[in-house]
């Protein structure tokens, strides 16, 4: 009686996982320098020095308190701190009472996703498409359907007017993530008020909340704009899910939280089922130490700069070559147009030239391809000659 | 569209937390010295020293390996590093392919369950009462119903004939947990044969796998036995999910791992399934820095003679009362019955004595209540004399 959907998503590698392992074959081949893998959003630059030091400090102190249970929505504290953070930084208004300690952001999804969906299948989750290919399983596991919003090809902003018809009474929720994975767009106060309008007017005919879940990883890796504008800032019925993966370079350490809005309606029962979904999925808590860690460390990054001038560089030159790219405000990726209209088959080619990029169809659209920005750049610099052979292949 | 189920479940406090607050409020009233917690299983004695320094030896490394994503199962070393060990300690002859490093035994318990029952609803899957109340928390998150076999109470081992009655055609899994929380109680060689002699039948007559899912975060906190009977020399279709939490007091830190067999039936697809079910859960990787520590630390455990003292203490001093104790063989836990017929009711008068213990309500029986050992020594001496009044009062 093996669980047939579990057996089928532990056995398809994702395509980008898929290309990784091509990738191990052709640097064992070609030798490490001589292989261009922008396939994988691991950061690549190490965490601030300062969190080994505050991991140090905390080593000294009392190994009962530092690797003991905390309350199973994390330790207060902490939670004040990051409440007392996000206030002061995003005019939130909030208390610790309504943060929930995660590990990481993808559980923090899977638990929000079960937590405001009904579980009796007939619940409709929209995301904007392209979107990051693990959403999909985790509204799968809330027994919600997936529903994806054809992007404004100009922009890569939602097409307001799909959104506004994929939009009905069984529409629970709905994901944004800016800056975007895969796009690297940043959705300005404009879009999102434009966003937000539907919705409201949306609640307002079904009569009944539709949450925006904010996916926020990338909140720091923001280059083209100085402050990001914090969605419990535009829309009441809002909960965030955050990561220090990318921000400190800790993807390993599974370490985030949930924020529910204050404003939410009935903000406190969203909260309460939050922390039933984390019990229901078996996270007891989340990791102690790394918990621990936060108070020293809001705010802080790891030198993100290096990541914007790897998007800046692969910007300028592949547009340079006669690419199509979209500009990136943000995250480490850039998406390019492929030079045919099958981009698995164009990723395929470009394996040719050693160079990894993912295939679109993995973001729910066809026709494009993603470039990770995230590694040396050196990697950079020497994988340009390469696009330019394979844009010479093709034209 | 809040989740009824989950708001209901992050609502509704376990009996044990609900001790635990108690407990608090009695604390300040009282004073932390005069007031008797045997309420939660959380270990009182601090990791080995060694863990630490390992810590602090890994920080040295290279922060982006240290703190990166490893495979999504689990770092490839590491896992080889526990089959190495299983297969020296308790010859399992596995390889790292069939671990699957989790975020504790609770995480492991919600994917293994996830990944070997159909989704359907019609799953049943049998637990021995009295069992840990989360296992139905569990249960339910994978659709599966919950079918509890009752103990011969004479010796708290499952009574094999209400055993053999629950087991159906629908039932995919039984899960076991030696030495037992709430009783303490070991399932020596000869119960655990008779346990599996009884599947093996009905395997046959249902012409399906029944997987014993062995739960062992208590392993190797045994005291009257000498060697740990080793589920995979018992039984084929059999997972075993461990935790580090008990055995080097690391609760917060949420590390453990799954095994799968290597001579379950279709052990590779029942290991993908983990695999699917953990990604589906949101589990991305167990964490990066507790899962490199492992290799160092197989074996080693804290001072746990301080458990068996306090355990040996319990039982002579409150047998030496009048008081009916189930005789533990480990674990952290003693089973005492209570001195009327309503648990509750006799653990809400222990509270007039400062005394905080678990009606046995919660595990699935009724009559007894549930004193954990995990105290300090001072703590069970200071309370005998309490358990004393108590037990004056209903004589």
């Amino acid at each position: 009686m093996i669980n047939e959907k579990m057996l089928s998503l532990g056995q398809k590698r994702s395509a980008i996982r898929e290309l990784f392992e091509q990738g191990k074959i052709l640097k064992e081949k070609y030798g490490k320098d001589n292989v261009f893998d922008f396939s994988i959003g691991n950061p690549s630059i190490p965490c601030p020095a300062k969190i080994n030091d505050i991991i140090r400090n905390l080593l000294n102190g009392s190994s009962i308190e530092l690797h003991g249970y905390t309350s199973a929505q994390g330790d207060k504290k902490v939670r004040d701190a990051i409440a007392s953070y996000l206030n002061k930084t995003y005019d939130v208004n909030t208390d610790g009472d309504l943060i929930y300690l995660t590990s990481g952001a993808a559980a923090g999804l899977s638990i929000t996703l079960k937590a405001i969906t009904s579980g009796s299948g007939d619940d409709e989750v929209i995301v904007f498409a392209p979107f990051f290919p693990e959403y999909k399983v985790f509204i799968d596991n809330a027994n919600a359907k997936t529903i994806a919003v054809k992007p404004d090809y100009k922009t890569f902003y939602p097409d307001l007017n799909d959104f506004k018809n994929k939009i009905t009474k069984n529409t629970s929720a709905i994901i944004i993530n800016s800056p975007n994975n895969p796009t690297g767009v940043y959705y300005k106060k404009e879009v999102l008020e434009s966003i937000c309008k539907v919705l409201e007017e949306k609640q307002y005919e079904f009569e009944h909340p539709i949450y925006i879940i904010s996916d926020e990883p990338y909140r720091e890796l923001l280059y083209t704009y100085t402050k990001y504008d914090f969605i419990t800032n535009f829309y009441k019925n809002s909960i965030v899910t955050y990561s220090f993966s990318k921000s400190l370079s800790l993807p390993g350490e599974r370490i985030g939280y949930i924020l529910v809005n204050p404003n939410c309606e009935s903000a406190n029962e969203v909260y309460a089922s939050v922390c039933g979904a984390g019990r229901s999925l078996g996270y007891v808590c989340a990791n102690s130490l790394f918990q621990y860690m936060i108070p020293e460390c809001l705010g802080l990054t790891s030198d993100i700069s290096i990541y914007l001038n790897n998007s800046y560089t692969l910007y300028e030159e592949l547009s340079k070559i006669g690419y199509e790219v979209v500009k990136p405000d943000g995250a480490f990726y850039l998406f390019v147009k492929a030079l045919i209209d099958d981009d698995n088959e164009f990723s395929k080619k470009a394996l040719d030239y050693n160079l990894l990029i993912v295939p679109s169809e993995s973001f729910g659209i066809s026709g494009y391809v993603r470039v990770a920005s995230c590694v040396t750049e050196k990697q950079v610099r020497d994988s340009i000659p390469k696009f330019k052979e394979l844009y010479k292949y093709y034209m």
